[in-house]
């Protein structure tokens, strides 16, 4: 039977693999990159460093055009849907065509905020391929931020709530720490809670790091500006961060 | 000035460590293990077999035992407290008596309910020795946990609460899916709410492990009955587990 791996690769830092991922890689006939537009080679060039480093070559990667998407949907959820199963189409496509094992590396860890494995259910769905596959988890960018400052995530017994800067905007604060992912908004600035705390990352791990952290009223202007320059001046960017109440 | 390595070495399965933890233990001359008692002797076995396949020997292994720790306090944070600041105590004494890079491997990642990173923050704040560290993030068991069963851990665009038991028999479930780590006492028995799923995941990625998952109401009492069998058997037992209301 046909065999998919989808590897987790970690948070930007090529040593973030583990020796699961790089086994799973030298086992792979072809690498499918499902692309994010030009402006995130850099993030392609990780992953062929990555193989160039740990996997004897050549290395057949096979390039998927991400379909084009909606960023400001009226229906986000179904929008999202729809345009996993453009992608799955894409994907049962490209490895109908390969002779082999297949790998798709996956920035962060799969089981977070990414739509890899929803793809390969939609594939698997339709019926018209068969195969079996396995997951490898990785380092989210989570664990990369509380790293790189060097923290804990919650206070001794308290939750970590993960979330997206969406449901930051519409939900406010959860109990403990919050840790918002996907935030094109700086959504941190519109909350009014007293006494907030954050930790902000952007490109973790990478050579362009940038970390920030401080009482949020004091830092958040800073962190916009910054980011605004940043994004501005590669033409991407990709952040994280955690918020907590109470100055403890 | 000395140096402290905090390195992350994923949730059981020894090929999950990264490049980077695999880098940062070869620049380490000695490594401060932190007992849990006789019957945790396989986690120690694990950390052992890392050391053995990445790194050149002799492996200069120094066992703090880890001081005792009341396990059903009245007050949970200051007991936790106490227990860190002996810990401490400990450690800066051990670290004292080493010539040289100094490294504590974490099970997981150091970030998410370890105490790790508490107690070097408690070394160096009594004074009594200075170093820098460094923290190397490593994959969690909920990446684990969410491999095994080869799942999103939420659904598109919805939050996820990482939590420990006793909060979720304080709380309840949070918004989207919640994650309960530290729970000892099956606290999804205790949960009201109608059509929840739960994914059970224990021993992850070591040769016992034991996934489960379905309805909760029609799996709850198959988990219960199989943790009690495998810590008995084992006399000890690591598990995760991940619920979602909604059968979607």
């Amino acid at each position: 039977m046909r065999k998919l791996y989808v590897i987790g690769i970690g948070a930007g830092d090529p040593d973030q693999v583990t020796m699961q991922a790089i086994k799973a890689m030298r086992a792979a006939d072809g690498f499918f990159v499902i692309g994010k537009g030009a402006e995130k080679q850099e993030l392609v060039d990780v992953r062929t460093a990555i193989l160039t480093e740990h996997v004897p070559g050549p290395h057949r990667l096979i390039e998927l055009t991400d379909p084009p998407r909606d960023r400001t949907p009226s229906d986000y959820t179904e929008t999202v849907r729809d345009w996993h199963a453009r992608r799955a189409e894409l994907l049962e496509s490209a490895f109908a065509d390969l002779d082999g094992v297949g790998a798709i590396l996956v920035w962060g860890d799969p089981a977070l905020y990414d739509s890899t494995l929803r793809m390969v259910e939609n594939v698997l769905a339709r019926g018209n391929i068969d195969f079996e596959y396995e997951v490898i988890p990785g380092v989210t960018s989570v664990s990369s931020l509380a790293a790189q400052h060097r923290m804990v995530l919650h206070r001794i017994g308290e939750p970590v709530h993960v979330t997206t800067g969406r449901n930051l905007r519409e939900s406010g604060l959860g109990p403990g720490s919050t840790v918002v992912m996907l935030d094109g908004e700086c959504s941190f600035t519109q909350l009014t809670d007293p006494d907030v705390w954050i930790w902000w990352g952007a490109y973790l791990g990478m050579p362009d790091e940038v970390l920030i952290s401080g009482p949020l009223r004091e830092v958040e202007a800073e962190i916009v500006a910054r980011r605004a320059r940043l994004r501005a001046a590669k033409g991407w960017i990709m952040d994280v961060y955690c918020l907590r109440a109470g100055l403890d």
